[in-house]
């Protein structure tokens, strides 16, 4: 039923909403889930509703943007962010032999990485050719001869379409209308079965939120596993069979051209602000056994809490053996494993994976000394 | 000093030996370490020291296989043994453009592998021309016009020359003389210090047991990163710096041709051994997103205890992507988690790398209903 849902009404027990048709309805429940989603974030700037200026998050939004491209032969795109979304982007535009530049606000590039590693992905990224400006504020985008114009704070792009890549904010305001309980990130807090301040209601998605396997917090990052295993649980929990999840450790991995960029758990920052007192340590070292051809620098940061001993979190870039190494790091987390119970895990080792000691040993060798 | 030592004198606190002068010698300790390592093992049967009859384990092997490929022309091999020297070997040989043929006296190939999974490499050894004879004893190899022949059980091998790839015993015989507690595989018995019986005498490497992670028990997997851990924690408790090994998950990978293989913990048999009650599963996923190119099929089997649901071991074969996701389920081993616990790890998701639940998840959950 693609009917426009406006509210739930929780003492009736009932949503509401108007059909295509333009008719009114309502949907009585005896238990509701909210799954609404999260969408990009757009800014309230002149010229973001012009033809050209797109977002991505669905399918939809793909197609779109593959059209626009074809219609309008776009031989040059500005993208406006440099996130995961954005980064898998000007991958896919420069392998159409598209111009790319980027521009963000802020002055530092992937500021959630290490410095080091951040500094790999940056590397690939210009390599090729892709055009990075940082600490530009967007102010509006103009159309022009080209097509358009970005006009930023000492900068001007022009371009024939603009990516908008700066995030999503989840679908909430149903459940704040409501009067349920959102978290800091105006995303609707569920609990460990999805149930929300409502005891009729669960939230499942990009919409709702989790508690943090490292900090026991609730945080909000919408991933694909997560939205996924939550769908499950919340059905489970809907239908009486009561199922709890653990949480997230916030395990991501992105492909960026030839760079894998993965992370698990905090960074310092991060650690900071929750109360640990954390050491950090980053180390460069093979995809592959010294002797084996084809190998590739790898850097793994890893992060530990000096009080407690424990590991709070991992970052690995590599152009290979990146996206799967951060797993064994992501369930020492979700196992709140210290650093020196990680350092002594038994992984796989052959000489076209890595050398003897995985690189995630050897970062976590070197962290002990820290500690 | 490459002197010949021949006994430990545990009472006086002396290795005694022969220099390569044929002059005898004695070194007090206060400390012994016993590194001795392990050998390949060659059956005691006709025809194993003819010139062409080969075992690898050092570096020093290798260069001997290289010149005698060289100087013989050697166009055929035949391989004693299908574990994973073996099959690496045989990949290195078929590279050359060398006919291999494989022979051993037990009727599975990989019988410690799920059948299913150990098909799948059967399948890529056989498509790469390599000849897979299963039950047949080897019970001589002799001269022939062709170089070589093994004489088996019904079968006659002509090459020229021969691979003995079955299996190591380790170096344990002076520990073994000098009254040293060894273990069920011959193997010198050390505590997590690498303390052997004698409590001024270490053993670390090949030549030394471990305790396995999910048994709990003395195990005998003499493996590069054991063997290299070791080595340190000795050194530390050596120096009086307390040092103590969690032990090993026997987590292992190799790779024959475009097959990777990788397994951890324990299979069913060794599970039901063990006194667990093992529930197990098999399931074939993909290495990548449903829409990503290049995605082959990856086999995971997990096995579990259904008394206390704990994760015992899983197995992994696919052509990428298997080397590292192993070390995921080796670290729930560590943390002895249940498959539940598992199945709900963070794990990395992007379209390159993985579906959106990773294979060893989806095994994980589909495991769960039979626990």
């Amino acid at each position: 039923m693609e009917h426009h849902v406006e509210a739930v009404d929780r003492s009736a027990k009932k949503v509401k909403g108007t059909t295509l048709d333009g008719e009114s309805f309502e949907v009585p429940y005896d238990k509701l889930l909210i799954a609404t989603g999260a969408r990009p974030i757009v800014p309230e700037l002149p010229g973001f509703d012009l033809s050209g200026v797109m977002a991505v998050k669905t399918l939809e939004d793909g197609r779109r943007i593959k059209s626009f491209i074809k219609d309008h032969d776009v031989k040059k795109v500005a993208i406006i962010g440099m996130g995961y979304i954005a980064l898998e982007m000007c991958e896919a535009l420069r392998e159409r032999a598209i111009e790319v530049a980027m521009v963000k606000p802020r002055p530092m590039f992937l500021p959630w990485m290490n410095e080091s590693l951040a500094a790999m992905v940056r590397e690939e990224v210009e390599a090729n050719q892709v055009k990075i400006h940082l600490g530009h504020d967007v102010q509006r985008i103009e159309k022009s001869e080209a097509g358009l114009k970005v006009v930023c704070s000492e900068l001007d792009l022009d371009c024939q379409m603009v990516l908008v890549a700066i995030g999503v904010s989840p679908c909430s305001e149903l459940a704040e209308d409501a009067g349920l309980k959102l978290g800091p990130d105006k995303e609707i807090a569920v609990d460990r079965t999805l149930l929300t301040s409502d005891e009729h209601i669960y939230a499942a998605g990009d919409c709702a939120d989790a508690y943090h396997v490292v900090t026991g917090q609730r945080t909000w990052i919408p991933l694909a596993l997560r939205a996924n295993r939550a769908g499950w649980a919340a059905a489970d929990n809907v239908i009486g069979t009561r199922t709890e999840l653990q949480g997230v450790a916030g395990t991501a991995v992105f492909k960026t051209f030839d760079m894998e960029v993965a992370r698990t758990g905090l960074n310092v920052a991060e650690a900071q602000k929750y109360g640990f007192e954390p050491a950090e340590v980053m180390i460069k070292g093979r995809t592959r056994a010294h002797a084996h051809p084809g190998s590739c620098t790898i850097g793994v940061q890893l992060v530990g809490d000096t009080k407690s001993g424990r590991l709070l979190g991992a970052q690995l870039v590599g152009k290979e053996g990146v996206a799967h190494r951060v797993n064994a790091p992501a369930v020492a987390l979700h196992a709140k494993m210290t650093v020196e119970e990680f350092s002594q895990s038994d992984l796989a080792y052959a000489p076209p994976f890595g050398p003897t000691w995985d690189p995630t040993l050897t970062a976590a060798n070197q962290l002990l000394k820290k500690m």
